[in-house]
């Protein structure tokens, strides 16, 4: 590629693993690496992060990973990108505290070039300079990032909303926005999460008032869920339990660690003296105790759920408290989450939660319709790639931004790896570099392809029946009775009448073959596999995954 | 049991297999026999129904089935439980021919007593009398139920909302409710689906007008994909097609079974001439066709799922075509909707979808809490139950009663199974009588234990590895070298280093085991799960299943 070259890696079609690049003749820039959690389709996986060959096959021309905030769908990515390519990581103070805690993780933290950055910060790599600017979303130290090219400028916008009065003194820099737009953008890179909703995202301040409230009615201990990276909640608990005169402690790993990295960075204010042991919990009274916890979304093994089971040593929630869910459920996840709140019924406590409007307790992070408009009027791009959505969120972005003035055809709606070429003014869309999946499974990365996940699509709802078969190698017949093992198929100790007519049709099916010469291993497996398929499907209408073995003896 | 009791077999903390029981001293009536469908955890289960052994207990007991209406989660279990119990069934006309649907599915139809009810029959069980009351919901001919006993009377709502301007000719019979509640009410249950949402559910005739704009602004052809039972949306869009001048085709095997005793029965008008043959839809201009098809909830077999995948035969969603979703998802199934809503737009589709009050297309059939008081105040129970529904819905709904005043302390929060008893005017909940979840796995009837299920989520997760020994029977030592297979854990061919570890790692054990004469075969079983266990779990930190098998030669 010779030019101004945009593509993603990641977040294009899904939400989640965001990963785009700008490339300039030799030079690529990478924006983000995050991860996603995989769907209920993808057994055993833990983990998917951005297939990366196409940048190991690059490595020399990476210049650069900048890291626009510190959600893990930007930043889940980096220690399985730096294992394979170590680049300078540009990021903010806040963004380089949770970072580092990854890398810690990986033991990669002595290896890493970490760079802070700030809104004013100016990079010169040559033919391309970068400067940033000032967004907010739900997490502290968020930015927008612009590639000033010989082509042009190229604008990513990370995420954002805009909220004038949000609960820390953080602020979106409009000026600045506008100022970049004047000079005159080429081509902008905005995110898309909500582009399906109407109007204007509601304000911080709102929440900050509905937890003031709950705080003040509470006769109990009051426990707050909400994610450990959205600081100006976390800030908008600790004002609240010191207004209401109670200590707080903290639970989940995460919460612990995050809520250390703002403290010590100093974008989270604690008072001094309030907070306590997780010990210390039962040593005062009830309504001088608020506790932040993890696991506002359900996750089975996070302090919110464990506490509605009455499974977490420290802390016991009792009739009378209040419990807060401050955050909505992420699609996908509102099962799990109801599953806490019913048990939390179950306790006794006063549970207050609902997707953000109808509790007052969560505004989202990402902008709404007008939001994005605001964005795209400022900018006013002569190209648009709405990003980080899924496609129907990338089709209403395109309208939105049709309807601010982006000319019909210069929305490129691209999937992970498609490439725009801009040259001489003119945006195309070319080519495609390679991108994908990788699944994290356990301790290995990229390992588990699409034959095990079959594999384990079918055990999973069928079982697995293994036949096994002693053969003489002399007469070439069975030596003695076959044996049948069944594994989440049926319970074998309740299926014994099904289990022998299977010895016997196994039995029969050997014979028959041995004594018509049609005796080789490899065809009397095969003809046992159908033959005892056919059979459970009509019995059961189930088709387990039937594995055959064979013993010379 | 002497005296009034009643119970819940299914439908209290969860959504879904409802099944109640008024029972007056050695007579049972039974209300709904729902089925409810399995979340992401229960593999390889394809329904769930209520576990009915007290009944089968209690056979002589049961006088009859009354089935309030015809959706899935009231009927679904119904042929299971006329295998077990053949009572006679209580339905209104159109609720009786979606069950002859069911039963004729199971060959049931020749031994089945279906009898017809109305709003005015009166039913007389010696001390009970029963009589119903026309409520309205998301499909037609639907019933509340009124148990006339010595000790009282027992009303069972049923689903309902109240919506005064419905889409079609049935309406709520508020003045027999009202009647009903003057006479006095001993107990109420009323269905507490809606029971977290604020106001009054929205009215029908809304979403008509929606339809009706959509089909005027159509250039192409129209899907709407909506719930085949609910034969008033069905209405609206068979109307918007005769005013835009379209023919109609149905896809999807429920869709065109349904919309059949639908027409039979008089529940839907489709004038004459309108519905063409499926095979017919590419014989027409585009502009001339409406097409109804099932898969509302993103049912990865139904009609517009494949549809949006291009994976249908008789007909194919172009650029232009428009598609409506005329249903909310059901909780859990918001994400298989997003998946067909970004194919349709990836097909070029105008795609009209959104929970209801976003696009205008969808109104819930559960009343709101405003409905639910409504309801509550016309029947001023002294006693209230609150059923169909998850713990904080009952919760929610035990609010709204005492905000309509129902006595503190008069509301009871029941599970499946247990019982209250209701004596010279007294409530007071007693015993419990056995319920739970009883599993349809293929063929097989509460066959499936947790014992499989827990084989299936080990083996969906981490799959399964077999190790393979021949012994000497003389000697008792290993006679060849260790076979080791793995299916869904890790790929054979790609990871041969690890496989061999583990071969010489079993080898070793066993050899260890047998010349310290430990070499009893479920001891040397034992040790290898653990030994290959704990390895497998250090290099790739994942649990496979270990099944070691010893032939002995």
């Amino acid at each position: 590629m010779s030019g101004l070259s945009v593509f993603a890696l990641g977040g294009l079609h899904e939400i989640g693993k965001n990963m785009y690049a700008v490339q300039y003749d030799d030079d690529i820039f990478l924006i983000d690496c995050g991860n996603k959690f995989p769907d209920e389709s993808l057994l055993g996986i833990d983990l998917i992060i951005p297939d990366i060959s196409f940048l190991i096959k690059n490595k020399e021309k990476v210049k650069g990973l900048i890291v626009t905030h510190g959600h893990e769908d930007h930043i889940g990515g980096i220690p399985f990108l730096l294992k394979e390519i170590n680049v300078p990581v540009y990021a903010t103070r806040f963004t380089i505290g949770l970072i580092e805690l990854k890398l810690q993780d990986h033991k990669l933290l002595g290896t890493t070039e970490l760079k802070e950055i700030k809104e004013d910060t100016q990079l010169d790599f040559g033919s391309v300079q970068v400067e940033f600017f000032k967004v907010i979303h739900s997490i502290p130290d968020c930015l927008g990032v612009v590639f000033n090219t010989p082509e042009g400028s190229v604008v990513h916008t990370g995420d954002f909303k805009f909220d004038l009065t949000p609960a820390i003194e953080e602020y979106s820099d409009i000026h600045k926005m506008a100022e970049i737009g004047k000079k005159g953008v080429l081509l902008l890179l905005s995110e898309s999460t909500n582009a399906e909703r109407p109007g204007l995202t509601p304000t911080e301040r709102r929440v900050g008032e509905h937890v003031d409230e709950a705080f003040m009615k509470a006769d109990g201990k009051v426990f707050l869920s909400t994610f450990a990276s959205n600081v100006s909640r976390l800030q908008q608990a600790v004002d609240a339990a010191a207004k209401t005169g109670r200590k707080l402690a903290l639970l989940g790993r995460t919460m612990v660690n995050v809520v250390e990295v703002a403290m010590e960075r100093g974008y989270l204010n604690v008072p001094d003296g309030m907070l306590i042991d997780k010990r210390d919990i039962n040593k005062l009274p009830p309504q001088q105790v608020a506790i932040l916890c993890t696991g506002s979304q359900g996750e089975i093994m996070a302090a919110l759920s464990r506490l509605s089971t009455g499974d977490f040593r420290d802390a016991e929630v009792l009739p009378g408290d209040t419990v807060i869910l401050a955050a909505g459920p992420i699609p996908g996840n509102e099962k799990a989450v109801s599953r806490i709140v019913d048990n939390l019924y179950g306790l006794g406590a006063k549970v207050i939660y609902g997707s953000g409007s109808s509790s007052g307790m969560h505004v989202s992070g990402h902008g709404y319709q007008e939001d994005l408009k605001l964005m795209l009027t400022l900018m006013r791009p002569k190209y648009f790639i709405p990003i980080h959505g899924e496609l129907r969120m990338l089709h209403h972005h395109r309208m939105l931004a049709e309807s601010v003035g982006v000319q019909e055809g210069n929305t490129f709606i691209l999937k992970n790896g498609d490439v725009l070429d801009i040259q001489d003014g003119e945006a195309r869309q070319t080519k495609s570099v390679h991108a994908g999946n990788t699944y994290v499974d356990g301790l290995g990365v990229g390992e588990t392809g699409e034959i095990v996940l079959r594999d384990r699509r079918q055990l999973s709802e069928d079982g697995i029946l293994i036949i096994f078969l002693t053969m003489s190698k002399t007469d070439k017949k069975l030596a003695t009775n076959p044996d049948i093992i069944s594994r989440g198929f049926v319970f074998e100790k309740e299926s014994t009448e099904l289990l022998n007519n299977i010895n016997v049709l196994v039995s029969q099916t050997v014979n028959e073959m041995t004594s018509s010469k049609r005796n080789e291993w490899g065809m009397i497996k095969h003809e046992l596999k159908k033959v005892t398929g056919d059979y459970l499907y009509k019995q059961t209408r189930k088709k387990p995954m039937i594995l055959p073995f064979i013993i010379e003896v």
